[in-house]
């Protein structure tokens, strides 16, 4: 393990790589035997848990109730709504079989013809189309709104570029979708649920975002108004962390759904839908990690602080172990997850460097000299800092310590954001200025064709029109035309 | 509400109408548009979530981990082990493209011929293959193993006959799936997962359960042995609601997974599986429910205790909330699930129809008179009694009460399943009292022909060969041939 961490590529010599490596290192994921398919390992997705159970309860205490729909979507669902069917139609699994058969000619087992679907089935790719199907039953009079449902699931689009956690063919996520009785309700929702996202990339991933709404050419297949969080990575690109679709009645429309609102009259219902995925892991780990390895902010550390026992002989393990029970009893207390990793098969420099690879935040060593000293030594995953403490009060010294980390790494993360973000007015200047990475925040006409130029030329897009900050008006840096506040252009996963 | 009540046909009238109507009123699931898979509706989806946080846990206890594998297995992969891919090819739904597009004849969406895959890809049915292929990447010595993996996943099964919750071709559940060094430990963990199943099922689900050996016809595709745990419904069919696989070196070797031992030799590495799915859902619904609706067991109901006021106007209603606000804090307190239903848009009446229909365990009526008399009308689902109780102590009370509940319908089912499990010695007897239902206690030879015949005369399967009970030898009730005990002969869903 120490000789595996010494491997890990360093951020400054290939970024894309170092990513990787750390995923695969960190046992986080690795590739599976199908094309652009990932296995999240136990050490991943205990991390995704910490996600979705967190999510799962801000969730819930905005009335949002969990539910499941298929999997699979008939063809002609997919295709009711056009813009919606053109955004996907691309990249889309398609079941057409229902049986396979040996066949009869001695070659294995083949697909059987004769068991072909009279309608395709589309593996989902998002689920507004068979969800809204399904709502025209729920939904008859005003006295059935709102409609607040949320499901955890696994979707799949298939990309021919994929990277783990950023973009795999299959992910996992949740996707909710409302619906509501009037237009400001809907619209209300969709910014609540941008917000909550927005509250915990910044207070559980200690991931500062930026909130904003896309441009035309980055909106949702068959949005009327698309919110998005954007995070920047240490690269200097942008990671789009979480999305947040007013509807309007496209839905609606596309899938006859409508109600008896108070007056007694037949009206279209408003929708939204808003969703992260485990595309969060891949703005996790690129947000803080470092050329050791992973740092995870502690409100999603599976384990928050580990305790390595130095020893000699199993006397001494016997010695130290006495004095251990009761801090990790203590920790526990204080609802911190504690591992005492007292394993004799590792020493203690491999335990050191593993739970550095795997962001461990806070790591406790004690030997039989602290033992006599009544200290042990504590060590934060973020700084690397060394400290020696008594033993007395070290379990409320670790709490505290874990919410400075959790601080620490959020500000480091804002810091570099900072930094790394700037005003740009001339195309020229633009030009020069992407290749350094970073958020530029530039004057642009509002057209598509000038989004899509920039775009052509400099691989750049505009991540969103930010609703915080500086609105003032001025001019397009490419056309010269009138301009209503900056936008933020970045390079992008 | 009531009217829809009133509506629901008679166990004694329809079984099988009787389950149907029921799910779909009480709001647990619907049939979607797509066949033989249902959309779980929330009030469902909240009975299962109660189930997976349970199960999750106690695997846990167990040093269990999650972790998640593709959703797509390749078709070779499926093929890799003969008794696997024979058991699942006849149910399989196959994907074979990657692409839709605008079909140049101008017939709208087509699956794009160009987008075939090379090797098409299964929807997974279950996933010891993938699994399987995958662990070869993580295990090469013995201190590598056990690994002891979870997933809760969506599977697919293309059943021909489905039937909501029982038998549906898209489900969720979970598969354990361990590796282990020596055959004894692999036997030892299938054993002890059926425990744990056992376990759930009475102590969470109140269902009464047989563990026990299935007969070879009746075995997993691949597996050496399975144990299964088989509940009774109120109708006298068997229901097998866990199962547990040791599924011996197959796997290893289908997919060439080798660990060196401690002597320093290569060896295959010892598996098993274990799940639980949806299903469960079916079996809660019809070992417990009466022709009111739901009846709930307390330690999975996702409420436990509803509150109604019954008012003749806003100031007596606001008289009642101001006396149920500390009833509603103290229950919270002692771990209730608690709802205050004070909805003015609907009347006690139909409220009280509601939660019975839902299986609310305890139901908690307060009027103006009452508050006067400091008492509150308190009714259990179970035995729909009704009684008086002083608000005084009435949080205590419910909790006792709800404990009462739980192990008065466990109690319940189990007299029935007694009363319906009787010991058959002649054949002729048998096919009388297979049409009564109910669980048969036969001698049977051991061969899978004598099994079949049975089948074929008479519908009724071998639910299994019981672990603990009678061991007395005897002779086949058919070939009269030496039987090893008695095993449980039933029809079954």
């Amino acid at each position: 393990m120490a000789k595996e961490l010494k491997d890990l590529t360093k951020r400054s010599e290939d970024y894309s790589k170092w990513y990787h490596e750390l995923v695969v290192k960190a046992d986080l994921a690795e590739q599976s035997a199908v094309r652009g398919c990932m296995v999240i390992k136990p050490y991943g997705y205990a991390i995704w848990e910490k996600m979705q159970a967190t999510l799962d309860r801000m969730f819930k205490e905005t009335g949002v109730q969990n539910a499941y729909f298929p999997l699979l979507i008939p063809k002609s669902f997919l295709c009711r709504e056009a813009e919606h069917v053109e955004g996907f139609a691309k990249e889309c699994a398609v079941v057409t079989h229902y049986r396979l058969k040996n066949d009869p000619e001695g070659n294995g087992v083949i697909v059987d013809p004769d068991a072909r679907l009279e309608e395709e089935l589309i593996v989902r790719p998002t689920s507004e189309t068979i969800i809204w199907g399904t709502y025209k039953n729920w939904i008859h009079s005003y006295r059935d709104l709102p409609v607040l449902c949320n499901q955890w699931a696994n979707v799949m689009r298939w990309e021919m570029r994929t990277r783990m956690f950023l973009r795999t063919a299959e992910f996992l996520w949740q996707e909710g979708h409302c619906a509501h009785a009037t237009e400001e309700e809907s619209e209300a929702r969709t910014v609540q649920m941008i917000n909550l996202y927005a509250d915990f990339a910044e207070k559980y991933m200690a991931m500062p975002v930026i909130k904003g709404v896309k441009s035309a050419n980055e909106r949702f297949a068959g949005a009327l108004n698309t919110y998005t969080i954007e995070a920047m990575m240490q690269d200097g690109k942008a990671l789009q962390s979480g999305t947040s679709h007013n509807l309007g009645q496209n839905f609606a429309k596309a899938f006859d759904v409508t109600f008896v609102n108070k007056d007694n009259k037949p009206e279209y219902v408003w929708a939204n839908s808003w969703g992260v995925s485990t595309r969060l892991m891949g703005a996790l780990i690129m947000s803080h990690s470092d050329d050791n390895g992973l740092v995870l902010p502690p409100h999603l550390a599976p384990i928050q602080c580990v305790i390595v026992p130095i020893y000699k002989n199993n006397e001494q393990l016997a010695e130290i172990s006495r004095h251990v029970e009761p801090i990790v009893n203590q920790l526990r207390e204080l609802g911190v997850s504690v591992k005492y990793d007292d394993a004799d098969n590792r020493r203690p420099g491999f335990k050191f460097a593993d739970y550095e690879l795997k962001g461990v935040p806070v790591r406790l060593a004690i030997g039989a000299r602290d033992i006599e000293n009544g200290t042990i030594e504590v060590m934060r995953r973020d700084t690397l800092e060394k400290q020696v403490e008594p033993i007395e009060g070290i379990a409320e010294f670790v709490k505290g310590l874990l919410e400075e980390i959790q601080t620490n790494i959020f500000r480091k993360a804002l810091n570099h954001r900072e930094e790394m973000t700037r005003e740009v007015d001339t195309y020229d200047e633009f030009k020069k200025e992407i290749e350094k990475g970073g958020f530029l925040l530039c004057h642009w006409d509002g057209t598509p064709e000038t989004e899509e130029k920039i775009k052509a030329e400099t691989k750049a897009t505009i991540r969103c029109i930010p609703l915080d900050g500086d609105k003032t008006p001025g001019f397009c840096m490419v056309t010269g035309k009138p301009s209503k506040q900056r936008v933020i252009f970045a390079r992008s996963y």
